[in-house]
This record gives structure tokens, C-alpha cells and sequence, in this order.
């Protein structure tokens, strides 16, 4: 009994961010810095989080790391990389003369829980938002209040843009040692309210290759790569944040629908050539054309990360006609009625000169569900002792 | 019978070309100038020609076409292009004062009658060995004899590197008038016997988008495209002569598999979005870099156009292991025994060790056939008039 009141926990929740100007390549791979910078969209965590519990104790004789309830390899770099940097965040601050009773914990080991909301195989970032929610987690269990984007970049890069809620821009930063290379915040998600997303789960029958490994290879053999980095991505940082102060959206949608493209134009470029781009990928992308051709107006976008799933924007009122439009290219297989998770969405009909428009041959099944969300908050902190992933003896709680 | 005798006739065959550094991007439409240079492989015509007789007369009335054996507009803009640059030149030669007999037609009106020994529906630019063999034959009939570059170009780019045999460049030129952006042989058919080819026909679903319309629309929305020409072609182009003219073949197959890559990206990063390779063209670059691996050696080389299917490049020794390891990934469905056409290659058994190492799901069916062929001549005069595909009265024969 004595030792559990000695567990000092915190349990805090972290969204997933897309990324509208991508990230792709590092400068240096063990500091985790980007060769361009790169802006996110922050999804809500109604429906798309991580929740990650760390619990530190003089009583814990090593550090421990749970993932969706399995005990997984806490030795692994990037993990260490995230604890050695937040624990060394925390002796600054200590030494620095401030006498936070958590800070005293500094020399006791963690234990680390956390779970997903979603399942990984959706292809959707897990990583972003799981190390956003470790750094924040461990932050707050440490007792550090600086800038978290170095500990989260240590895990996975995009992770720090996972750190803040609305429009989140990844400024690549010039020093070789990285302290500029840090995530800000470019508007609220309060700033766009009509903007939604939707995310198109497509059947993929592979596993993709992994981005860790694609950016290694891409950087080292694409010539496009290099030239996109330097002399492409600047202008279109500074366009996209002028889209977004402006809700502007046609001009939002072109510009993440190009460099999208682009990215994936890196990747094929890079030899051997990695597509992550399946033939079902690409009947979303004829579809978005051909929905915007018919309106005579951009009204929808798709952005595509390391995998074959569609990330889509577009405004509230244009929602329920697109999602028709994708009920009728990908009719639902056996789940007709879970087809759309998240956010409800009405029924409307589809016109038939719309359908016209769309002029495709109907793939039953090419897309498995869709998840309707919107833009949301940064990394939250949960204040009831409930919602703690790991008991008071330090151990995963076992699952409700 | 007496205005049959002044029918003048000539039938010539002509050779299909396939880019191993690619043409994509005109700075010229009207002209049809490139944005860079590029380099080719001639096929042999033994497997894949087109046959055209041309044929003049003072009692033709009109200049008329017929293509496999249907009559066609004749007005065709790059058609005319064609006829008014031969013309020109035949009037250019006979005004220099030389008085071959046959350019005194040069005021008739020209009859032509062109075939393919090939499907047009095989995906394969039967454009450039057309257009080659119109400006080889009209030459002929109108007595010109100097460089047709200009007239091959005027109908398609890509035909005026169908004029030579063996490996081909064609100078992408300075001059705003197009007089420097010629083509010219880099080495002669016999230069290096043991290449061959493999066309892998691939079951295509849809019509891809025509060159001329991709390429136009990748010139105005691009940064890739641009950068590709100015700065990344010029060295390959280099870096190709110099691996065709010593015949090193891990070097011209890697270069010639970045270049078709390398075209697709830019054709990703056009707006909106070009893509001409389908999963099953994936499929076969995947079963090609898992071949090499396998090698530990770069036997085997890919290059797509714009279209699904693929021309693979490899020493006469590999072919017969490639043919079995590309019907091991691809059952042939119904025609087993229609699956090679072309030249002959030996059946071999594949080795555990290969079939595991390619690690792939069977897609039965997922390419219709193979052409197996090699680099052959340019294009070829048929003297013996049985050849001719139009008659002593000026009309096609009826098909024999």
C-alpha cells in the first residue's frame, strides 16, 4: 500500500494531423530534421486520438512501454531519443532553480501506456499522434513547460505537429543542431468551422514501405526530391498559410491536391520507386476531378500520406453530395450500415447528371469505410484519475 | 490503262522506337520542338512495322489516306504539316536544280495507304513508326533526299528517332525555327546483338489520355517537368550515349528505368494528376527489382510510356529465366500457347530460390502477351511492287 501512493500518474489524449504541405526527407536523421517545412491540419479527437498514460515511481526498477495493451521493446531509439531528450528538458528546468515536487521524480523510471482509438491498419499516421501524446504525457509527469517539438520530432517527425490544435505549420529551421526546427501554430480550429474531413479507408491488400525508410531512399536517389525541398515548397508554405488565414478553400484544396501529387511524384522518382498509390487511389483522385469539373468548382480535395487511404477536405454543406458520390463509385460490400463512422452525414440523393459526370464503373468494396471529422484541438489533459491506463500498481489496467 | 501507267508508287516499311531517356514537353506546339533531348532504341522490324505506299499521279484529284484500310480525314492538321514540309522540300531540291524525273509529280496529288503489322490497341506509339514511314515514303516518291526530321517531327516528336535503326538521339536544337532539332544515330543496329526486348502487354481497362493533351497540360503545371528538362536530362542524356557506346548494361538498364520513372513522376505532379502505369505495371516493376536483387546484378530493365504497358531490356542470356519468372507472376489465361509472340525463347525452369525471392501473389492474366524482339534498322524501300498496298488505279487492294 505505501509503495502505490508513491505512483505518481498523468494520462493525456493527442490528435492525429494531415498534412497538407508534406513532410518528406530528413537533413539529418538522427536529430529528425525535415529538408522542408511542412503545414497540418489538425483532426478532432471525437473521433481520431491516442491516450497515453505515464506513471513515474521511486518503486519502478525500469522503464516499461505498453502499446494497445502489449508490452512492447522500450529500448527501441526513437523512444529512448524521446525519454533521455524530456528527462533532460526536466534537470534544465530544475537546475534552473524551480522547485516543482514532480521535477524530484527525475530519477525515477516510467511506466508508459497507450492506446489508439482507432485501429492502425487504418494507415492513418499512428506514430504523429502517439509520440505528440508521448512528449506531452511525459512532459507533464516531468514537470516541463518549454517547447515540446524536439521531444516529439524525436520519435517521429510529424509528431510535433500533432503538439497543437487547428493549422499547424513545421518550420524546418537552418541550425544544425535543430532548436529552430519547431512546430507553431498558424490559426486556431476555431478559425474555419465549415472546414471537414473525411477520411476514405481503402482496401489495401500490402503493406506499404514504410516512411522512415522511403524518405532514407528518396533523398538519397531523387533528383525531383532535392529540387521540390529547396526551390518548390517555400512559395507554397507561404501560399497555403495565406489559403488558410483567408479560408480560402478553392485555393486550399488546389494547392494540397498539387503537393499531394507532388510528393507522390518524389516517391516515384526515388530508385528503386515507391508507389503508395493504389489503382483505388486513383479512382478517388478521377472522382475528386470529376466532382469539382461537374461543379465548376473546387469544392474538394484529396491528399494521400504513405499508403493508399484518401484524406479529403472539403465544406460542410458540400459533404453529404460527396459522400453519395463516393456511396455510388465504391458501393459498400457487407457493412452498408457502418460504412460512415464519426460525424453524422445526411442521405441525399445523387443527381443524375452528376452521376453522368462521374462516369465510372462502380468498385463494390474498394473502399472500406469513412470517417467523417473535423478540425480539432491540440493534445488534452484528463483530469479524472479514471481515465488512467495504468493501475495504481503501475501495471496496464485490464481492458473494461 | 493510260492514266493507270502514270501512277508513280513506293512502299516503305518503317521501325517503332521506344524512349530509354523520354521525350515529354513541347516548347513548341506549332513545330513540335522539345523541352529536352532525348535518346531510343529502334525495334526490329521483323516484329512490329508499319508498311506505307505512296503514290502520285496527275489524275488524282484530291491527296487521300487510308490507315489499316479505312479512309481518313486527310485534312488532319499534322498530316497536312507533313505534306506541305515534303512538298517544300521537293520544290526546294528541283529549284537547286537537279531534274530527277519523279519531282516533277511535285503538283500531283498523293494517295497513301498505311498498315500496321501490330495492334494499335497493344498501347505501342504506333504514331512515331507511322509518321516515319509517311515522311520515308513521301520522300521517296517525291524525290527528296535530305534530312526528314523535320517532316517525321511536324506529324508526332517521337517519329523522326524512327528514321535510323539501332539507338537513336533525337537534339532537342536551339533555334527558335527548329531547323537544329534533328535526329541522329548514336550507334548502328549491329553495335550491341545480344540486347533484347520484351514488350509486356498489359490487359488495360481504360483509354489512357492521349500524349499530346498530357504533355501540354504537364508544360503548364509542372515545377517538376521544367526542372527534369533543364536539369537532370542533359547529363543523361550523356550518361546514356556513353553507357550505349561501351555496352554496359547495368548502366543503361538503371538509367533507362529512373528516366521512365522519373517521366511518370512529372506526369503525378501535372494538374490534374496524369497516371498511365496501372497496379499491373507496379506489378511488373516490383517482379523486375526483385529479379535484379535476386541477380544481385541489374539484368533487367522496365521503361513505360504513356500508357500500361511495359518494354523491358535484357541480355539475350536473361530473357529465357525473365519469360518464365513473368509467367510464374502472370498465368497466361486462355492463350498459353499465344502468350510469346516474336522471336523464339527457350522454356526454362525457375528456381525455388527465384520464386521465393519474387514473393509475389499470381495475377492471372494480367498481361495478355509478350513480343519478343530486339534493335533493328531503320526504315527499309520495298522494291518488289506485290508489296504495294494501293493499285495501278490508285485505290487500296482488297485485302489479301
Amino acid at each position: 500500500m505505501a509503495s502505490e501512493k508513491t505512483v505518481v500518474a498523468v494520462t493525456c489524449t493527442a490528435p492525429v494531423n494531415i498534412a497538407v504541405i508534406k513532410y518528406w526527407g530528413k537533413r539529418d536523421e538522427d536529430l529528425v530534421l525535415p529538408i522542408n517545412s511542412s503545414l497540418s491540419v489538425t483532426l478532432h479527437q471525437d473521433q481520431l486520438r491516442t491516450t497515453t498514460t505515464a506513471a513515474i515511481s521511486k518503486d519502478f526498477t525500469e522503464d516499461r512501454i505498453w502499446l494497445n495493451g502489449l508490452e512492447e521493446d522500450v529500448g527501441q531509439p526513437r523512444l529512448q531519443a524521446c525519454l533521455r531528450e524530456i528527462r533532460r528538458l526536466a534537470r534544465k528546468r530544475r537546475s534552473a532553480g524551480d522547485e516543482d515536487p514532480v521535477a524530484l521524480g527525475l530519477s525515477y523510471k516510467v511506466h508508459i501506456a497507450s492506446v489508439n482509438n482507432f485501429p492502425t491498419a487504418a494507415g492513418l499516421a499512428s506514430s504523429a499522434a502517439g509520440y505528440a501524446c508521448l512528449a506531452y504525457t511525459l512532459a507533464r509527469v516531468y514537470g516541463v513547460e518549454s517547447d515540446l517539438s524536439e521531444v516529439a520530432r524525436r520519435g517521429s517527425g510529424s509528431a510535433c505537429r500533432s503538439l497543437y490544435g487547428g493549422f499547424v505549420e513545421w518550420q524546418m529551421g537552418e541550425r544544425a543542431d535543430g532548436k529552430d526546427s519547431i512546430a507553431r501554430q498558424v490559426a486556431p480550429e476555431s478559425h474555419w468551422p465549415e472546414l471537414r474531413v473525411l477520411i476514405l479507408v481503402v482496401s489495401a491488400e500490402k503493406k506499404p514501405m514504410g516512411s522512415t525508410t522511403g524518405m532514407r531512399t528518396s533523398v538519397e536517389t531523387s533528383p525531383l526530391l532535392r529540387f521540390r525541398a529547396e526551390s518548390v515548397v517555400p512559395a507554397r508554405m507561404a501560399e497555403m498559410t495565406r489559403c488558410v488565414q483567408e479560408r480560402d478553400f478553392p485555393g486550399f484544396a488546389q494547392l494540397t491536391m498539387k503537393d499531394s501529387n507532388q510528393f507522390h511524384a518524389t516517391c516515384l522518382d526515388t530508385f528503386p520507386p515507391i508507389s503508395y498509390l493504389s489503382d483505388t487511389s486513383w479512382r478517388i483522385v478521377h472522382l475528386v476531378h470529376r466532382f469539382n469539373a461537374h461543379h465548376r468548382q473546387t469544392q474538394v480535395a484529396y491528399t494521400f500520406d504513405a499508403g493508399p487511404n484518401a484524406v479529403v477536405f472539403a465544406l460542410h454543406d458540400t459533404v453529404p453530395e460527396f459522400v453519395a458520390a463516393v456511396r455510388h463509385c465504391f458501393p459498400p460490400e457487407s457493412n452498408g450500415d457502418k460504412f460512415l463512422k464519426g460525424l453524422p452525414v445526411p442521405p441525399v440523393p445523387l443527381s443524375d447528371e452528376l452521376k453522368a459526370a462521374l462516369d465510372v464503373d462502380p468498385t463494390p468494396g474498394g473502399i472500406k469505410y469513412i470517417i467523417a471529422t473535423q478540425v480539432g484541438p491540440g493534445p488534452q489533459i484528463l483530469e479524472d484519475p479514471r481515465a488512467h491506463l495504468l493501475g495504481p500498481d503501475g501495471l496496464p489496467k485490464p481492458a473494461a
